[in-house]
């Protein structure tokens, strides 16, 4: 059925979503190099998640995988990390969200955002919420989750380091 | 050296602070039951972190605790955990606060606030950061931190259940 709410359109088949498995580690590792978005100690932080999401149980974090809808082998080149918030009963945070470097702005992203949304929403949750950085690396990232349909609900400002503020988007999922 | 700043003035010796001690464990935990504030699942919570208080290395949860000034014994009738947000190069987190029913309206809250600001001002951090709900109940709780210099930062709406936001308040500490 389309979807013919503005904004939400995504591209033909941009990606093939699937579960995480053993060999998306290094893939992912690699992956999160390439972006040059992340520091070390981030890109330690999301390790260490992806090594929760295969061990049995996970730890309450959920993963989408996306491959290139192209590629017979269905090598990751993108993945979301997500999970019900513990203190709300149904707020979902995304934690982690990247894109290969040579595969942004193909709609991966979107992709696995549409998808993680549908899944928040199948298990009853009521919105997902983001946090994200404030600086200006990170504007094709905000312009993103405006794209998709998040809006800013909060600003702390100097959170990171002082000049460097955290920011909050929320999307409400209609139930 | 007197206090001169509006509103931070605490009444002369109202506890006694110290750290966190084996024998606080049984009180702190019929202390979170009396004061009639927290689901079983936050007081579960609370305890886990009491725990790793108690444990070597402490998993960077810090503890302030507060005994009346005129008992002899030190018996906790309050405690305060925080810690620095491992995201933050400044920030702290006061995860929890909590002061005996009984000893409540006496600046034990208070004077166990100012302490944590002590040390995390020592420490070189910036700010420090609470989290709490926006339902009725919790209105005394946010005219003490309001009355303590905290302003709300933030207004998460519906975020633990429809209708009960979560509230975040700051205060930034001089350098």
């Amino acid at each position: 059925m389309p979807n013919s709410s503005p904004g939400s359109s995504t591209p033909p088949k941009a990606a093939v979503l699937r579960g995480l498995e053993p060999r998306d580690r290094e893939t992912l590792a690699l992956l999160l190099q390439g972006t040059e978005m992340f520091y070390a100690a981030e890109i330690a932080v999301a390790m260490e998640l992806i090594d929760l999401g295969l061990t049995p149980g996970g730890g309450g974090y959920e993963f989408a995988v996306a491959a290139a809808a192209n590629d017979p082998e269905g090598r990751a080149v993108g993945y979301a990390c997500f999970g019900l918030n513990p203190m709300s009963d149904g707020v979902f945070d995304l934690y982690w969200i990247a894109v290969d470097r040579r595969a942004q702005g193909s709609g991966v992203g979107r992709a696995l955002l549409t998808h993680v949304e549908s899944v928040v929403a199948g298990r009853g949750g009521r919105s997902v919420m983001i946090e994200t950085g404030g600086k200006a690396s990170y504007a094709p990232t905000r312009a993103f989750y405006l794209a998709c349909g998040y809006r800013e609900v909060a600003r702390l400002l100097d959170f990171f380091r002082v000049g460097d503020d955290k920011l909050m988007y929320e999307k409400r999922l209609s139930s």
